[in-house]
Parts: structure tokens; sequence; C-alpha cells
């Protein structure tokens, strides 16, 4: 893979004219009028994780989606050094677009602005990848109660000992979210997922934790534990903090996230989402 | 629901033209060339359980049939009176095209026949209902093992404490088959499985047996016990047993089935059954 591969943003265009629900969460946020974390924020819009990475890097992460599909769907690439992913947008600028920042330099943290404006480069690319946010909601449409929801919590999400496939400098284990559900409700859960590749799709696992390297549920790596009764199986999805988690075991030498929860509102519907 | 209703065939049509496998192998069978089980006959045809009952049930049966899709998806219905099911084989006797029968008084086995020459009477209704060998098929198709097949053994099958919906005189618990996968497989089997409608669906219940009223794994009440390793789950599917047990315990006045193993081979292939 060379350059100009990761510039590509795919054939991933909105089915119908850009929504006003996700532009007008875009502006409140570039306008500083919403700053905290954007769940609940443009109800039916997905939202995405977002990774910046030099374009030095772009094509190893890139081929690392490529090769880890559940954990790490691409929804769209920009072009190098381009503050635009207009498949996500028409007027979208990632520079300011998102309520905070995480800002690393060789793994650490160095700032956590509210715009990219003294940290934008002319190498940068943006990736940006589905989150659960959207499956949770198909899930609930579905008539699937979710508990982490409905208890305010976050979900509780776990490093496993599966290896992710490794590309170049990019490699770790891969990291679930788990929710508990009558068992009913997983093969429900399972067809409503399967459906949303772009958004981590069926899930990667259930009911056997220990098989994952999980010792103990109620022991969380990430998020809040959750309650499994005993007429419930844990169902697991692949998470999109792995290739979080990727990203900052490889220590680049520069790097941009969101932070957690503060995410990327984009015109994209979620009900166009099936199978896309 | 009236007589009329349950005279007609509904639009199941096979979307090619007749293949000659299904009909070779009713020819033997009508010959009696071939009077054994038909597991393996005919490979790529759907197959068949075979319920007769007198006009006077058969609207009560199609109904229970209607609220009991996952146990009970019919294939066909023929007219009363009438031998033919032409939407599963433009030749197709059923007088003559099992390889063995059973015909039942008040819920008593009273003959095991070839044919049923000396047993039609005009007011007698054929249901055809769809069977788990080609959902079976689908699954090895699909790259997932199963272990009672790799054995030779039949298929694990339980009495539950589920009950089914009742209409009129029909009622009674639902009978589920159990085949034991790895979660990534139990994951895959959802969703291969959950494509053929026609053939029971999708699983109803993933590995808490104890919630169905299933007291131990090892002792099935049909077929043979089947091993679930540490690594696995029980995976259940709703099993066409249950309508054949429903049929039992109301003791019709008459009633005719095909023997265990010995299914009617139609027309219809089963490449063609996804989401029919």
């Amino acid at each position: 893979m060379s350059g100009p591969a990761v510039a590509v943003t795919g054939p991933v265009v909105p089915d119908q004219a850009p929504a006003a629900g996700g532009r007008d969460a875009r502006l409140a946020i570039r306008a500083g009028r919403h700053r905290t974390h954007t769940s609940g924020l443009a109800p039916g819009h997905v939202q995405g994780n977002v990774v910046i990475l030099p374009q030095a890097l772009a094509a190893e992460f890139l081929l690392f989606c490529q090769r880890n599909p559940k954990p790490c769907p691409v929804l769209a690439v920009s072009e190098p050094g381009a503050p635009s992913l207009p498949s996500l947008g028409a007027d979208l600028d990632i520079r300011t677009d998102v309520p905070r920042y995480r800002v690393w330099r060789d793994g650490v943290l160095v700032d956590e602005p509210v715009d990219l404006g003294r940290w934008w480069r002319d190498d940068l690319v943006t990736f940006v990848l589905g989150c659960s946010f959207s499956f949770e909601h198909a899930l609930i449409a579905a008539g699937l109660p979710l508990r982490h929801v409905a208890l305010g919590l976050n979900v509780a999400m776990y490093r496993t000992t599966v290896p992710t496939v490794a590309a170049g400098r990019f490699h770790g284990p891969l990291v679930v979210s788990m929710r508990p559900m009558k068992p009913a409700d997983a093969i429900r859960a399972v067809l409503v997922t399967a459906q949303l590749p772009a958004v981590h799709g069926a899930p990667v696992h259930i009911g056997k934790p220990e098989l994952l390297g999980i010792a103990d549920l109620a022991r969380p790596d990430f998020g809040d534990p959750v309650e499994v009764r005993d007429d419930e199986l844990p169902v697991f999805w692949a998470c999109g903090v792995t290739p979080q988690a990727v990203v900052m075991a490889a220590r680049p030498e520069f790097c941009i996230t969101h932070a957690p929860g503060h995410m990327l509102v984009t015109d994209l519907l979620e009900r166009d989402l099936a199978a896309r």
C-alpha cells in the first residue's frame, strides 16, 4: 500500500440529502455551544470514533483496520492534510467539529483541546470508525433492553487474550464490550447487529468469558461493571477501544483522537447502516 | 377458519424446473426400490415431515402451525382428498412416495405400511412441514461441524417446559433439537439458519438448558445423547417432533405420518430455501 491508497474515502455516501440534525450538532460544537459528550446528540445520526495520524503511519493503520474489520469498521478516511470528510458531511471540518480532542506525542497525552487550531499539520490523515452507539440504538429499537443504558452506566469493556491481526507496528489484543442478555434476546441481537457491519457487526462471542481470557466479569478493564443474572448470557462485541489501545501501544510520534465519549457526529443516518 | 382455507397450497413454487434428483428418489420409493430412511437421498433437495389428517381436523392443525411457525414450518397443504402436492413435485403422489408410513387410530399406532392404498380416504388433507436435514446441510456447507452427524448419531431432542400456542385440541410442549457448538460457531449458526425459516429458522435458545426445563443434557427424550464440551454451548432449535407429539397427544380418530427418518423427498432445492 502506498500513500494515495489512504486518501480514498470510499463509497460511503449518504442515501439522503444531508440531515439537518447532524450538521446542527456540528455547528453547535464548532461554535462552542456544546462542550460535553455526544451521547444522545442528534438522534438517528451515526457517530464515529476519530483517529488522526501522520500520513507516514496512515497506510499501515488502514491495513490494520482492513485486517480487523469488527473492532475497526472504517466509515471514512480523509485526504492527507485535508480537514474535510465530505462523505460524512458536506461542511464537516475535523479541526473544529469534535467537542474535545486528545493530542498524543510518543504515546503520551500532551493536550485536551476543544479545537485543533494549533495542532493541525499538513500531513495528517483522519480515520473515522464506527461506534457502538448506533448498534445499541438498533438493539433498543428492536425491543432488546440494555442494562447499562437503563442504569445510566458506561458499557463494560474487557481486554481479551485474543490477538488482533497485526499490520506493521500496529498490534495488540482485541478489546470487547459486554452486554448481558436472556438467551432468546441474544439470538435476536446477533441478527440485528449482523446487519450493521459498519458499527462492529455481529457479536464475536457468547457465553464463555474464560475462553476470551476474561477472569472476572465483575471487573471490567474499562467502563462500569454490569450484573449478569442467572438467566442471562454475557454477549461480547468487538469494541472501538481496540484501535485506540493499539495506536497508543504503538507510541506514534504524533496522534490525535477524540476524548472518550466526545464523538464526531455525522450526517449518516443509522437507518441507512444496514449491511453497509 | 373454514374448510376451504385449508385447501390452499400457498405460494410455494420451485424457482427452477423440477429437478430430476427429487423425482428419481420418489420413483424409486414408489417402485419399492428404496425402503429405508431418506437421509442422504437426493442431495440438495428439501425433505419434509408428513402429517395427514381428516379435513375436519385440518383447519385446526393449520392454525396450530400458523401460531407455531418455528416448530411447524408449513411447506405445502393438499386439497382435501387429493393425493397430489404439485408445489412440491408435479407427479408427487403422497399415497406411494414415502418409504414407510405410520397409521394411527385414536392416537394408537395400527399399521406401518409402505403405501397408503388401503388407508386412503377422500377427506384426508396432507401437511408437509420443513425438516432439519436442510438446515443441517446449510450449516455443514457453511463450515460448521455437527458432532452427531460426524459420529453417525441421531440428533439429541428434548421435550421442554415451554408451551406451544394452542389451537383447538392441538396443544403441548415445544420439542427442541440440540447441537453443541463453539461460541463463535453458534453466532454463525444463528445467521445461517435465520435465513431458512422454512426449515425451523434461527435457534430458539442458546446456553441455558435449565431455562427450558431440561434437567440433564445427557438424557435426551428422543434421539441420541451428544457430548457438550467445556468450550461449547448447547444450541437449541425448534424441532419437527413438536407437531407429531402434539397430534398424537390430541388422539385424532385417524391420522397418518411418515415413519421416523422416512421423509418425503421434494423437488424443492435447498439452495432456494433462503428467506422463503
